[in-house]
């Protein structure tokens, strides 16, 4: 098939990029002398994680349980659910370790320690859990000094379950734009959790497997000594978010919707396509940024950005393009009723998530179709 | 299946404030002496379409042709596609066609127009067709006064295409919040579908269907003079932002998020939930109304909202529970690990779509699994 049968509006990924921001991304880990751990929840699609993993990853990150089950049927089986584990999925995750997943689960609670614990007691078995480590304030996780550290441990010390290790996700991460900001937050992100794997240790329990990461950090860390593996997962595809934090270009994201024009406003300079908010998502992630994409940068059916024109605004199945340097009075000229175009999403992860399947693009233009899950 | 038994996050519908919104609109819609015709793009579900055509419903409105074909499927015949027709898609509206259903494209240019009449002329069918007027200035139409409005009438009366009548939606009534604005909207979106009616018959063309409708104007609607039917969508489930708009309460919101604590940040006032952006959607459509609910509104088990609890922040299986007036110094207590949540969303439309089925409650507690589609 051709792009130009592809009906619209579709969820386009450039193999070519993809493969390019893979390698780019295994090669930097490589260099830093640790394991790489995608995570898999960006895309949800075993043909982008079949590619991850033929590159060097080891295993798989997932941030529901649904991913890991879909990822242990097509063969995965070292997992990390790096979502803080909820007392009432314990059942599910048991049914994955029963039939042969060293899935690995999260807390960063003594209650919820407690509950995995006395559930892999009850069942008799021994649940591999990581503690989740706050380095920089944005979500879950438990300070690397904190006294609840060594209570979680020991609540995990007991039968029914082990320490795995510890994990943790500078989120922040996404609020930098700078370079030496970048390197900085890699450095507290490896600092912190390193820090209570020593004190983990220092107390006299195991602490195998220290895990960082999120795309910004991993493309800026100068040094991970203490670390065992990194975590990523938007790298994949990239998105403008990511390059307005600076560690990507326009040219190598990955992921795009195909749009058909459907329209015009004439004086207002519009041209409305069939990509409203349902294919795009309501992800506004530019909008707090240095570069203020609305709903996505608009480029030619070949993936080139057409500078100046974005998503100014977006329905449910429709999208308003405009110029952002004013009313375009040649915008019915420019692109006519049936012009195909290229939209550069704002998120990977929440654009991808609105469609059943991935429409795949070889270098030679062939088109194939790739399949993608989602729910819980 | 008790709701206790759900697995967390999911989408849950309340069937009693479901069926009480499709009464009152209904009401409304007869007492004004016309037709309703629901928009069928908010909840996807045959089981959901089925109570408003049992209530008295005539015919849908549907988003996307995959919806046209579903809900052909489940037996509905009169469909209105009230996005603008693409000349690629028109191929996949003439299987429906020659399938036997009454489907009614829409066009607000003479180049699709054209494309139309020119397709129908080719295929030896004639396309029902319905001008898009723009009553409000916020997306696609033909101003009611335009000259474009008889050149495309005349494009479409030629072999192949014949008008079906004019069609407007005045989404801008979404930003009004107070009676009398919502009903001046209504009136200006009445008067000016009725007057580019009333030009096209005198100049001697057919114009069955008038159709009008939002959510907010056909509930403000205090006469539909020269109108034949009234569409509307959200008002099914109803959500935040109708709230803010000012024509439903919350104890109207039929659609809500099922989640559980997973964990606490006792010094931020944090209560962290299996809720993130993934089940609620980045819509943040009360961000600039009057009351922002951050990604959405707290509610207990039985969704009686928890006043000044709301979802302040998401990441993509994350959603953080704050209180509006300062940090909980008993968030741990208030909401522990484990407990379960309701969480009215912003907009019913975008939350819906992010879950593969819904989990439809009846009025003794019973759940029951409704199906939803997605995609294109």
């Amino acid at each position: 098939m051709k792009l130009s049968h592809v009906s619209t509006p579709a969820a386009l990924i450039d193999i070519p990029r993809m493969q390019h921001n893979i390698e780019r991304m295994q090669a930097q880990i490589n260099a830093l002398g640790v394991s790489f751990r995608p995570h898999v929840k960006t895309a949800k699609s075993t043909d982008v994680t079949r590619a991850q993993i033929q590159a060097g990853a080891r295993g798989i990150t997932v941030s529901t349980l649904k991913e890991a089950e879909q990822f242990f049927a097509a063969g995965v089986t070292d997992i990390i659910y790096a979502v803080g584990m909820v007392p009432a999925k314990l059942s599910q995750a048991l049914t994955l370790l029963q039939k042969g997943c060293a899935l690995k689960l999260l807390t960063d609670s003594v209650q919820s320690a407690q509950a995995i614990q006395t559930f892999g007691q009850q069942h008799g078995v021994t649940l591999n859990v990581l503690i989740e480590i706050d380095t920089d304030d944005h979500r879950s996780g438990i300070k690397p000094e904190s006294t609840q550290l060594l209570e979680v441990a020991q609540a995990l010390s007991q039968p029914g379950s082990r320490i795995a290790g510890v994990l943790t996700h500078a989120g922040s991460s996404y609020d930098a734009n700078t370079p030496a900001a970048l390197v900085a937050m890699a450095e507290q992100e490896r600092a912190g959790c390193v820090r209570a794997a020593e004190r983990l240790r220092d107390a006299g329990y195991s602490c195998q497997i220290v895990s960082v990461g999120s795309t910004p950090t991993a493309l800026s860390a100068v040094q991970l000594e203490g670390v065992t593996e990194v975590r990523a997962g938007v790298y994949v595809f990239f998105d403008l978010v990511m390059h307005n934090v600076g560690v990507c270009d326009t040219s190598e994201i990955a992921l795009s919707v195909l749009t058909t024009v459907m329209g015009h406003q004439l004086e207002k300079g519009w041209a409305i396509i069939d990509a409203g908010w349902m294919a795009m998502s309501r992800d506004r992630g530019t909008q707090k940024q240095s570069q203020d994409f609305g709903y996505g940068l608009v480029c030619d059916i070949d993936g080139t950005p057409i500078p100046g024109y974005i998503v100014s605004g977006a329905n449910q199945e429709h999208g308003i393009i405009s110029c952002t340097s004013g009313v375009d009075e040649n915008i019915v000229n420019r692109f006519p009723i049936g012009t195909q175009l290229r939209i550069l999403p704002n998120h990977a992860c929440a654009t991808g998530a609105q469609f059943p399947e991935y429409q795949a693009i070889e270098a030679d233009g062939t088109v194939r179709t790739w399949s993608r899950f989602y729910g819980w």
